[in-house]
């Protein structure tokens, strides 16, 4: 076992605290990370907080993971030793099922989740809120160097949950892409769908974020509450990327979906979505569901960041802060994701 | 004008009865059809019963119409008298927009429907429980003749509305699909489906109607109140299309669907879908609406079903059968269409 530093929750209503673990030794395939960044994604303080009800304790969140390679297993072919790598949200899958064949390794029935998932040793997986993780190669992305360490973190996750669905539905030239809610998934679905070539519009309940919203690419900003505005962009958008996923809401938003147009829920509402059929049926319109993105995808969307120079808005955090910016989160006070620096575990 | 006989609903609520209606004298562009036959679809009793609440009365219902060219105006080119003709849910559009010149005139937002539109003198327009139509040229179908014309009357509402999703979403060797209900529309999707080469399964409530699923070419029949076979049946298909629309069942539906798969409602819902977005988000499923379909894919349609052999299975009424028909379709009790002989009129 490799020793490691980690923050965990220890249950799901106390502070998160350090806490010492320790990583599996590295197989042959596997590759050792001294971690640098980590992101802070929603789901963390879901599952954190024992939401879905599966949450084993002490619970290591993160899994938007940059840092270095420190070491590599006998049969590592893809990383070397000073690369700079990433980690998503999956840490492992059967790699021989149809999904894993054809690269798409979130649907494979045997994805291993970087947390919330069980390791080679029967533990449950451990995420990158620490110094260190090991991972098989195949799961490890490497960042290009045109982008920052820091501000690449957040691609780990909310790049490639949003570049994936945009590719599924070929946001491109021509294409009119709505975008509801600007947070950390949504930020990045206006940089992606723009530096597409598609024509982004930020849908969102007040223009407080409107010239941040600009000044990412996006094209237009609709007020959602704005019912004159709401009427007028009626049949509007060819893809709506909805990061909101407010149940209330769903019904005005397919009334904005052009004829064949499709809206992708990327979050998870606990409550159902109320979704009248007509608003479906007259304009054979589509409601969809996108989760996170294969590890072929994931690579080509960080290439694609560094050729256009995307990157994700960040505020970076110490260790010691965790807490503070978990209550941030619950306040959608970020703009527009915070980032972890391990320097100081 | 030129006098008609027709088959109104006085009001919302008292027994169909016969009328006496003027048809528009026609213009240039016109085809005067003596009907012969005329299907009795669900949506008839909707309007008839003024379940959408805009309904204006006497209201003539029908819009699965078969009869001869009686005559044709100066600019006709399409139709001669004597042709085998039938028209749908649509009798004109503006014929200029976008969606009327790719063929897709269901989505004109000029469209006329056969019934609850209005017609050029500002009428509303009259539906095909009558002896006699007025119709412009491009919305008049060619029956082929291996066709038989009462069992071809169905097919220009519940063919073409089952036929479009089909093609849209790619029904064919290879494919999967499941279809939810086994009436008017159902009995055609199977038919349909079948004939283009895909492996169809019907799901109903109870095995009463197997046999029958199975004579018309479906490969599996699933009873959706078995939980076992429900469940074994996760992650099937890869097209469910939906003629039910029951909203309690329609996550359980959308669990059967493969990775990228769609289910598509037919049918319109009172009661707001309760759709959790979980079951959508974990494998990228999609859930759908589709209408009708445009003249061109309707004129395919019939084309189709005259080289496959295949029509809708009816039971001809005589006009004066007219309420005790609606009485048996409010319980489900038709297999699978009722057609009224328009001779007795």
């Amino acid at each position: 076992m490799i020793p490691a530093k980690a923050i965990a929750c220890p249950d799901s209503a106390s502070p998160l605290g350090p806490i010492a673990i320790e990583r599996l030794d590295p197989g042959p395939r596997d590759v050792v990370i001294d971690i640098q960044y980590c992101g802070i994604c929603h789901s963390d303080l879901h599952v954190g907080k024992n939401e879905l009800g599966r949450t084993r304790y002490p619970f290591v969140p993160g899994h938007e993971i940059v840092g270095v390679v420190a070491s590599v297993g006998a049969d590592v072919t893809r990383h070397k030793v000073g690369d700079r790598v990433g980690v998503g949200c999956m840490v492992d899958s059967d790699r021989t099922c149809h999904e894993c064949r054809r690269g798409e390794e979130q649907f494979c029935a045997n994805m291993v989740g970087t947390y919330g998932g069980i390791d080679k040793a029967g533990r449950p997986t451990m995420g990158g809120y620490s110094d260190k993780i090991v991972v098989d190669e195949h799961f490890v992305l490497r960042i290009p160097e045109a982008l920052s360490m820091a501000e690449a973190a957040p691609l780990l996750c909310a790049g490639i949950t949003t570049w994936s669905p945009l590719k599924t539905w070929e946001a491109g030239p021509g294409k009119k892409v709505g975008v509801v809610g600007l947070g950390g998934l949504g930020h990045m679905a206006v940089k992606l769908a723009a530096a597409l070539g598609a024509e982004v519009t930020v849908l969102s309940t007040s223009d407080r974020k409107k010239a941040d919203a600009l000044a990412m690419g996006a094209h237009d900003f609709l007020i959602t509450t704005d019912a004159e505005a709401m009427k007028a962009a009626a049949m509007r958008f060819d893809l709506i990327i909805n990061t909101v996923s407010a149940p209330a809401d769903v019904n005005r938003l397919i009334q904005l979906l052009a004829r064949d147009g499709t809206m992708v829920m990327l979050g998870l509402a606990a409550e159902p979505l109320p979704v009248f059929s007509l608003a479906l049926l007259s304009r054979r319109r589509r409601l969809a569901g996108s989760p996170i993105g294969g590890i072929r995808e994931t690579q080509e969307m960080l290439d694609f960041c560094a050729e256009h120079g995307i990157a994700s808005d960040i505020e970076v955090i110490r260790p010691d802060q965790i807490n503070e910016a978990w209550a941030r989160i619950e306040k959608s006070d970020v703009r527009y994701r915070f980032v972890i620096d391990m320097a100081g575990l």
